[in-house]
């Protein structure tokens, strides 16, 4: 195994800040001057939060997807097909050699539901090019891809202001 | 409890992901146009990593201490003198009014080798001011920490390149 090549890292569990992470991340590869894009599966475009602003106040590239947020809403025709259509761009974007690293935010939604072929996802990572790194995020991330990942990090709330009566806040969540 | 208000954000568990996820918050309160400052407690200042590249590029203040990173060098006078110094200046960043979110980055070193008072730590951020954000990263988070927390996550490596022969990377940890 080569000592310095590209990396896959998966952030998983049930804690809030697994896009967080990511984006920290993100923040330190751009500070290095690597090239970052990060493809976001499951949150709504129309939504202008406080990552979006970031990193395109900084110059990443950041690729949305239409829909809102997707749980239970596992039969929605119209986020399995924005899903795939992420997909396809997820896939030139690893394989263009364009990327230091790509980040895949909430990939697991669509792996879990069947949208996205965990096979599929396996044999790109396997293929891309060797110093990329790509970052994905989400809960339950499949076993085979923990098993083929370099870093697995599992994030945990133990004690969430939200359990606490506490809302959402700009520039914490939003 | 005001459903808005300042909140502190603990970091820690046995995970790399610690301080990346605090750089995560950093650029997202950044990107919603809030004043942010990162003390970092045992970092070493000769090292310009990414985080600190990433950060000062984007003009948040960020203040490191020397010594490097502290492990098992209790008994070292000069960590001490310096994370005592740190820790004033963390104080009047904190009581200053000028800003929006403080990171308090590897406080958990000093608090736990006694260098920081958990219980002047503890009146220190009850006596914040009321719109201000506090994060705390690093291990064994002290329990009365904890208990006054907000949000507390745990970042845990489920693996990690490291154990693999893959040595850190700039971009990655660097």
């Amino acid at each position: 195994m080569s000592p310095t090549r590209g990396l896959v890292i998966v952030n998983t569990g049930n804690g809030k800040g697994k896009t967080t992470a990511a984006l920290g991340l993100m923040l330190r590869a751009w500070g290095n001057g690597l090239k970052v894009v990060m493809l976001q599966f499951v949150k709504s475009p129309g939504r202008q939060t406080g990552e979006h602003k970031a990193v395109e106040k900084i110059g990443i590239e950041i690729i949305t997807v239409g829909g809102g947020f997707v749980f239970d809403a596992k039969d929605t025709g119209r986020h399995r097909q924005l899903a795939v259509q992420q997909w396809q761009t997820a896939k030139e974007k690893i394989s263009s050699g364009d990327y230091d690293m790509v980040v895949l935010d909430e990939l697991t939604y669509p792996l879990q539901f069947g949208w996205i072929s965990i096979d599929e996802l396996l044999e790109i990572l396997k293929a891309r090019p060797a110093k990329l790194h790509v970052v994905i995020t989400g809960r339950n991330a499949p076993q085979p891809l923990m098993d083929f990942a370099d870093t697995v990090v599992e994030i945990t709330d133990v004690k969430h202001h939200f359990r606490q009566g506490v809302k959402s806040q700009r520039g914490i969540e939003l």
